[in-house]
């Protein structure tokens, strides 16, 4: 570091690591919470940059944990559709015509979205082009763990090849804020022979692995019947699993596939909404968490959710719970906190990401209290849950820089990102 | 009319009453829509108030077709709880200590709320002094269709009578945007006897019935025990079903309620995140619809919610749907909002309002798409509904009189509500 970076947050509610919300100034030093200090004992230092906390409740940025940013693009150009009907004749089609620039805007209009809404790293996985989305978390600041979609079935070994290159040149780059996964698109597009060499080849550089796995009961049948187990008992023989996994959605899983994810230590990206939309199912996330397991939680691409909205995911992700176990016990306001943030960070393997503790990252949201739908503010984490929507996110820091400072953003021209995405957009669909 | 009102909305993307997406200026004199025609024939006339529609999308205002407005004052108080243990332990002791002022500034700021997020008619049920949220209906130009929440085994007569009282006060009031309805609080609350008592009463002033049913699988149980019914075979026999009966909640329904409901033509109000939230269950929404019964969309009170935000409620009512029946297809987006616009004017008992078209009252609001989430602007409509949030309300017209322009207020002193409502909630909690 050439220099001290100092910012300190004053006089804030918070939600600490205890996942309680107390009160404090937290002081940042370069990349990380450097300390916390009770509210009564601020020594105001001239020429630090003070941030007053006064009405604010500071979070972790949430951790989205399963997205394709690029597939903005395609928000909402397909919708109410099946599945399969939906990837087939709508997306794919207009997903063959893609090209780098698009890549480009696509993730750059996802970033600006995503600090928009108070999320600070975002776990993604696309086609051709990811230095492109590499690029976009260089320069807009966030927090990125990429991998390519490697679809076994069209040019496996070139896509396996890229997602090599991608980790080579980019994993550790924008000062440790970009990490690199592999990302095996699923079992319905990559057989277990090709599955086993990426496992090889993942595994010979120390790679993570991402993949889509358990979507619906159309996935679970065809892999029955193509090779006479279930998704996660075939992915076990592969060697993915050993690897360190993050596996997506997990809508669909028997009492033998939790028992290989629990003992195999796979983590999970829980994505509600787009479950519902797309009527895929929903996950057993009680079981999985009672099971020890992480679950973290995704918005899945825009084209099937349809933003990137981490805060009504977390608030999602707890009303489906509770429908699903007919408790309103079910994953109270503070554990879904914790599945949007230090969970998510502990899902795609990110270490010292995600609570507000000495030591930890400073990445940071501070939402705005001052709404109506915040009042009476009894309960912040209750009301940031239950209540608010993103357009509270006043202010988001990563790795100690400041991204969006009452809701202005620092790092990226947003006019600009939307005109030339709304050009790309265009070109594709012909609209 | 002392004199006309007129204002024109140029140029403006909106959706029709086909449900479909159209482009034009739509004309508002005094309280209605009084003509639409196309954007190229648009005269501009000096000394009328004209607001750009370019980059907007227009809808008719949200009908929140269920809540308790009031109840802001107990938001986040207590949540993650059991119905039973959050109505009798946390929720009614407090409701024992409201007083009238706590009625008013509770509804005003669920007012503001309302206003801030699109919706221009509220029907409400709650305690006593219903006639301080009849005066914040007055005050705030919003459309209110009100009702005393009338607990026959409490003061059974006494709350009857209020609710005479207001009808006969307030039912055509503020230029007929109040009208009344009388609200019998739930099958558990009130004995048939009561029941066919207010059926009397009500029906001799010709006024409707708004009564929560079927909402938990306890409520339906006690119902069952004490008489040997189903809460729609017992109701039906009291003759509240006859005199025109909007029925909240609706989660768990057998067949034969469902024929007596459609003979009856019971409108419904579906409370997707209140069932969520509180576990209630899933009510069968579909079914409903394919019965041809009305299904309109409500927040319930913002203590089982948290807010009182419609678009999060027509979103999920979608979501839930799609998930109940394993369809992606059902509810489509176009469908939802109809739900949460015209239905729920026809719900609650309203002609003439709820849609876009030459006749209708001027009750709109006007959605900003300059935001990220709203690109590429493919289909409006499925952007409102699966991507933007509540922020993106810009303007908001009730009975042709403009309640919030460019998010600004014009009729309620947003700051001093809120000061004077955290006052009233903090001396009921003593927090």
């Amino acid at each position: 570091m050439p220099f001290e970076n100092e910012i300190i947050i004053c006089d804030v509610k918070y939600f600490s690591a205890e996942g309680k919300v107390e009160e404090g100034n937290i002081f940042i030093t370069n990349d990380k919470i450097s300390r916390i200090t009770p509210p009564s004992k601020i020594e105001i230092t001239t020429g630090k940059n003070i941030i007053n906390g006064r009405g604010k409740f500071l979070t972790a940025g949430f951790v989205n944990a399963h997205t394709h940013a690029s597939m903005t693009l395609l928000r909402s150009y397909a919708d109410d559709l099946a599945l399969m009907d939906w990837l087939n004749n709508h997306i794919w089609p207009i997903e063959e015509k893609i090209k780098r620039r698009d890549i480009y805007f696509g993730a750059a209009l996802a970033a600006v979205e995503m600090i928009r809404g108070g999320t600070t790293t975002f776990m993604d996985m696309y086609g051709p082009c990811m230095e492109e989305v590499a690029k976009v978390v260089d320069e807009s600041g966030l927090r990125g763990v990429l991998s390519r979609g490697i679809v076994g079935i069209f040019d496996g070994e070139e896509r396996l090849q890229s997602n090599v290159d991608l980790f080579k040149n980019f994993n550790g780059a924008a000062n440790g804020r970009i990490k690199i996964m592999f990302g095996p698109h699923a079992i319905y597009t990559c057989p277990p022979d090709f599955l086993k060499h990426i496992a090889e080849v993942a595994g010979g550089l120390g790679a993570e692995i991402h993949m889509h796995m358990n979507e619906t009961l159309d996935e679970i049948n065809e892999c029955m019947k193509n090779y006479g187990k279930r998704p996660f008992e075939v992915v076990a023989e592969t060697g993915l699993l050993d690897l360190g996994f993050l596996a997506a959605h997990c809508v669909h899983l028997s009492d033998n596939e939790i028992e290989i994810m629990k003992s195999k230590k796979v983590r999970v990206a829980h994505n509600p909404t787009s479950n519902m939309k797309l009527a895929s199912g929903i996950a057993p996330v009680q079981k999985l968490l009672d099971s020890g397991i992480t679950v973290a939680i995704g918005t899945d691409g825009a084209s099937s959710n349809n933003n990137l909205d981490m805060l009504e995911e977390i608030r999602l992700a707890t009303f489906l719970a509770k429908i699903q176990t007919m408790s309103p016990l079910t994953i109270p306001a503070d554990v879904a906190l914790k599945m949007g943030t230090v969970e998510g960070a502990k899902a795609v393997g990110l270490e010292k990401v995600g609570q507000i503790a000495q030591g930890y990252k400073a990445d940071l949201t501070l939402w705005d209290m001052s709404g109506v739908e915040w009042q009476p503010t009894y309960n912040p984490t209750s009301l940031l849950v239950y209540s608010a929507n993103s357009s509270s996110a006043d202010t988001v820091i990563v790795d100690g820089k400041i991204l969006m400072q009452g809701r202005k953003l620092k790092t990226l021209d947003e006019e600009k990102i939307i005109y030339e995405f709304n050009a790309c957009a265009n070109r594709l669909t012909g609209k």
